[in-house]
């Protein structure tokens, strides 16, 4: 199952979408239609606060709609849509890891930096924009601005003190994520959050992946590409800290709730990391692809 | 004009209160009591985004309600009620300045770590909690929980690159919020957000002065107490950078919002500064009072 969240003539709704992204099911307007007992709410945040019900209603929809000789009314092709990022508007910042793989950390460092402990910092939810939208450069506040491919985790259930064996029953699913950093910024506040909260500065999607669509996150092959030239690519599994330890250290005393974000670090390869860096200009396209998940793509405007 | 949000019989709702904090004006029955054209919406964070129309149906509704024989509709005695913070679920984090405040940076470290520029960090949505709340202790999770009394902003309008001389146009008003930190998770992972974050670690309130009856925000004594003991006394001039520098600062690129939170830093006397430190143990009675806005009690669970 792979959701989107998109606009289409002023109406903001989400819905399934198949590998190639070529049609859209709109998944409220069928509920609806079919007479679901308790129809999708409207936001695609929203069904994540369903819970494991959220899932099963979308399977029913499926079944339901294979039984339609006519589905115009619910089915659209993407091509006439807007995409937007899955969660346009997620209830808190984003959460991220820093310095979560080995190479990245001597890129922008040596091996003193490499953390004996999960570094989490934050990036504002105005900060969120869609796959295809605009990157604003922010010329006047930055001369470095930086790209970093990330998976992220959608947390789908509500948790506090989650053990690392129970962690990923707390996945809804993954995604795509662009952890676009003013580096000179991140620089001279210390703490990392005014560098990496810049407004537009965190393309995320196009697609969001329901875990079971998506078995092996820990052993997937992460790629970043500007305009065309390979820049980032590792696989996820050299990550510094895993998955489930970032999940049961994230949530030691703080509650994890559906639809929370979690970026889980990028690995080598950043602009600052080359010589002379490679910082982000004007017309760069930047590509971002995890096999099973798909690509996100942007331009710096 | 003094704000609060609280929980009466299960139902949340936000109002007027007078200095003494005894009786509470429920605003959006009141509205709809006397026909307002459009009446308030339902929490004080929905108000905020009302702008200045807000301030203004505040005023028509003293009005109206001051030639009401009969109030009890609408006027309730605070004693039997519960107070929550005035903005119980922020639309993201909780902005936070990090040593803003000389004595306090001397007593955590020395001359060297005084900040050239701000330094932002910020606390999860998940750990604002109200007035005479408990504070969790975390034993399992923190042996070293710490106090912060604060100064906390909340943004009254939207904004990106606001100068700093009309930074305090974009001011609703001011609260007081305790800024709880557990330092051995703050010093271990490095960024500050782990160690800011924990469930409860953000009381905040009781009240939220407009800035109209709180003129000199630059310029009123601060005071935290533990068990009546005189911990902090500082004055808010004491910040080394100003409330206009902050809003500034933080705009550059990043889009303000109404209901944003600021927390302005915190001034010497916290529990680490002590030698031994003072941290916080089951059963203490934190007390922060600003001069103009009103004291902040709480007590560790």
């Amino acid at each position: 199952m792979r959701f989107v969240t998109v606009e289409k003539e002023g109406n903001i709704f989400y819905g399934l979408v198949d590998e190639t992204l070529t049609e859209i099911l709109d998944l409220a307007k069928a509920s609806h239609a079919m007479g679901m007992a308790t129809p999708l709410p409207s936001t695609l945040l929203q069904c994540l606060e369903l819970g494991e019900t959220f899932v099963e209603n979308v399977l029913e929809i499926k079944e339901w709609i294979n039984k339609q000789d006519e589905t115009s009314s619910y089915v659209y092709k993407i091509s006439d849509i807007t995409l937007l990022a899955p969660i346009p508007r997620p209830l808190k910042n984003i959460l991220c890891v820093g310095k979560n793989y080995k190479d990245h950390v001597l890129e922008m460092g040596n091996e003193a930096d490499i953390p004996e402990h999960i570094m989490i910092f934050t990036k504002a939810p105005t900060t969120v924009i869609g796959h295809d939208t605009s990157i604003p450069l922010h010329a006047g506040v930055t001369s470095q601005l930086d790209y970093e491919g990330e998976l992220a985790i959608v947390i789908g259930k509500k948790g506090t003190g989650i053990s690392e064996e129970e962690a990923m029953d707390y996945v809804f699913g993954y995604s795509i994520l662009n952890d676009i950093t003013a580096r000179d910024l991140q620089t001279k506040h210390k703490q990392f959050f005014l560098g990496k909260s810049l407004d537009g500065s965190c393309p995320m999607g196009p697609v969001l992946v329901h875990k079971s669509a998506f078995t092996n996150p820990q052993n997937v092959l992460l790629s970043t590409r500007i305009n065309g030239e390979l820049r980032q690519q590792a696989s996820t599994e050299l990550m510094i800290f895993s998955l489930p330890e970032i999940i049961s250290t994230l949530s030691k005393g703080m509650t994890l709730e559906p639809g929370d974000i979690i970026a889980t670090g990028t690995p080598a390869g950043v602009g600052k990391g080359f010589n002379p860096p490679k910082f982000l200009k004007r017309g760069d396209v930047i590509e971002i692809s995890i096999d099973g998940i798909g690509s996100l793509r942007n331009i710096v405007e």
